[in-house]
């Protein structure tokens, strides 16, 4: 199920959109031992936005009829938003600002999904709804904290999904899963009707199958929303990719894989790859990145998770799960002088990154070292949650984009992801990259 | 003494660079009882100042023997910085970045300025050096924190002088002694060299008599420095001034003036002087300047107040102004869930600003609602302290740039001034208007 595939059968009235929706509730009740889909609409539910199609030319609207899946801390209008926390549940009357432009755009939500509670975790396993199980082996994680919105596309229960990208959240769970991942600069995507986890950071994400899907549907997402504080109007610069190019790449102790030697191979593989396309790959010292990546659970930040559930973890903290509780339950105790020094050092770290991004065309670096089975993660939660995004947290924190796309496989058919990282506004470069890398 | 007099001057040899010095230091002399220059550099010192001159084409250098004042929380090499508390003092290798600019350019400094001591205050008396004498009336306060800066340009003891503005030092003391104060976009002037007052809001500041002057200069100081963290490439609007515009006000209820009713008539004329220029007065809602002005004294930056002196604060408070310690002292008991709050406030206002400053071509409000006695200022000092910054404290805050502009007199001879703001990066239509304003 790609968009253009399915809009060309809706045109040839080979199918129609009622006909997908079905398809897909069949799919997700195959699945129900995997916990992907934390609400699914009912016929009922559905109707006004198929009622909503009839008549309308379908070239008209660039998401005609296409599924699409809703993480489950994003507002869908009359639908309940659980944040995987169902005492904290509250149905919202409107849908999130990015939600009504798909719809608008002719999009159909097919539910809701689970995710680690709050948006807190890269792992997948921190819901009460149930651990998402990995598309492709169900001993290892999903990862999170989008797991249902990516399982969703891995296994066709939608076309695209939202999910949200704090840490790493939109990424992580695309490497799991041999996916697209695509966060784009902070504030290009509306966050109004989404819970926060870290609202200074917080970007709202999609996932497809298709490098071209996702374009299509970025193009529809970076909408200006003046009533979210954090929006930005997107201001896309012009690059491109070019015949040849620069790439920069952590140079070689800095590298982590945890173990995962294959991981390492797929890893220099997708560098030879680039190689093989006309880049050069340069190794770049990663600490910048690295110390700041750090700040985003030792530091203020932690505040802002706090903020966003004071209420429940004040009044009710046996509801939040215990790995959150852990996490976020300090976030009251951190000191406004830790903010300002935290805040010196990412102005430090940000000045390097106008270097980096200036000398070289974009980084290239593992999305994760390493993925981890259900079990592993339970025995050592924050430890291996923090391994995972190594690669991940600094890139809200340095005002960067990222594209996480597949990589191949490991020997045991597990996915492995790169990242593709550009400073902000340079989606169009780093989608470029991508389709040249993906060779489409 | 202004820029091009001097330049001519010392083109016809009517006068050098060295008698001009001279003069000044007989200025200096005659106002010993006014604690301005808290360092003169002697004849030694200003000699390598002159001997670069010689034989340099006087047209090659925009400040050629300009003589300038530098207040003393900016490093002038070899020189004491001492932010007005000499238990502080240091003597720094290098001068500020800034300093170095305008140095380069042909310029030649005085001396370092008295100031409200860590640049916390707007009064001027709060320095163990004793308070500044408002250059016009000596029983009132000259405004601060830049207080020996701009009082050093009002008794022509330069022709331009540093201040900096967190709160509002760089505006207060213009209005005060009927000077021009330009304060930029923050970053667009560097901070490398200056003793942090709020380091993510310092701004290093220009006063003048003359507003061509100020122009002149601030073409020199807005140079980017790679080593200042926060630091931004300046980047002009193209906006000028317009045969016809639009400027907003405070409404009616949100002026303050303090019963200063000359204050409130000179800044009803600035409105209709502005009217007649082509100009139509809209009253604004005044509540996000306001609330924004409020957190940073309130709120979370005192903690940056605190880590810039937090050595002294802790180890030898007695060595701290008293009412600077009142203020400082809780910086460090402040979490950064305040901080977070408050800056959501701010972004909240911030979009205000969006509005504001598409729909007008600039804000025009009073420098300050009134002006004290030193007396009153040491029988009240805080309180009297915020009044003063009702106009000045929300700008840094909002990313905004200002000028402070002379606006007549009171029947007692003090003077009145008025701020014209814009956005960020719109200094040459400020500094256009003003033109406009003062008909030069």
């Amino acid at each position: 199920m790609t968009i253009s595939q399915l809009l060309n059968d809706y045109k040839n009235k080979v199918i129609t959109p009622r006909d997908v929706i079905a398809q897909i509730k069949v799919r997700i009740t195959e699945h129900a031992d995997n916990p992907i889909y934390l609400y699914v609409l009912s016929d009922e539910e559905l109707e006004p936005y198929f009622v909503r199609l009839e008549g309308v030319d379908i070239d008209s609207l660039p998401l005609y009829g296409i599924p699409f899946s809703i993480k489950d801390n994003i507002d869908l209008a009359g639908i309940p938003t659980t944040a995987a926390c169902p005492e904290f549940a509250y149905t919202p009357e409107c849908s999130a600002f990015v939600v009504e432009q798909l719809i608008e755009a002719g999009a159909i939500p097919v539910g809701k999904t689970n995710l680690d509670q709050f948006a807190t975790g890269l792992v997948g396993t921190r819901s009460p709804y149930g651990a998402c199980k990995n598309s492709i082996n169900p001993e290892y994680i999903s990862g999170g904290s989008s797991s249902g919105s990516a399982i969703s596309i891995a296994l066709d229960m939608a076309v695209f999904s939202l999910g949200t990208d704090t840490a790493g959240s939109g990424r992580v769970p695309a490497a799991f899963n041999n996916l697209i991942g695509l966060k784009a600069s902070k504030g290009v995507v509306s966050t109004s009707g989404v819970v926060p986890a870290c609202r200074s950071l917080d970007c709202v994400t999609v996932f497809t199958k298709e490098l071209s899907d996702i374009k299509t549907v970025f193009e529809i997402m970076n909408e200006y929303d003046q009533k979210d504080i954090y929006s930005r109007v997107y201001t896309p610069t012009e690059e491109k990719s070019k015949e040849s190019f620069t790439f920069a790449i952590p140079k070689k102790e800095h590298l982590k894989f945890f173990g995962d030697d294959q991981a390492q191979k797929l890893f220099e593989e997708a560098v030879k790859k680039f190689e093989s396309l006309g880049g050069k790959a340069v190794e770049i010292d990663y600490t910048p990145f690295d110390e700041s990546a750090n700040l985003l659970y030792s530091g203020p930040w932690v505040a802002e998770r706090y903020i966003a559930i004071k209420d429940t973890i004040t009044k009710t903290p046996e509801v939040v799960n215990e790995t959150v509780r852990t996490i976020i339950s300090g976030g009251d105790k951190i000191d406004a002088i830790n903010y300002f020094e935290s805040e010196y050092t990412l102005k430090k770290n940000r000045k390097i990154m106008d270097t980096i991004f200036n000398e070289y065309d974009f980084v290239l670096t593992p999305t994760t070292g390493t993925i981890y089975k259900i079990e592993e993660v339970n025995a050592d939660p924050i430890q291996l949650n923090t391994n995972l995004g190594y690669y991940t947290n600094f890139m809200n924190l340095l005002d960067l984009c990222a594209i996480a796309v597949p990589a191949g496989f490991r020997e045991n058919g597990l996915p492995f992801g790169v990242t593709i990282v550009a400073d902000k506004f340079e989606e169009g470069k780093i989608l470029d990259y991508s389709s040249k890398y993906l060779g489409v």
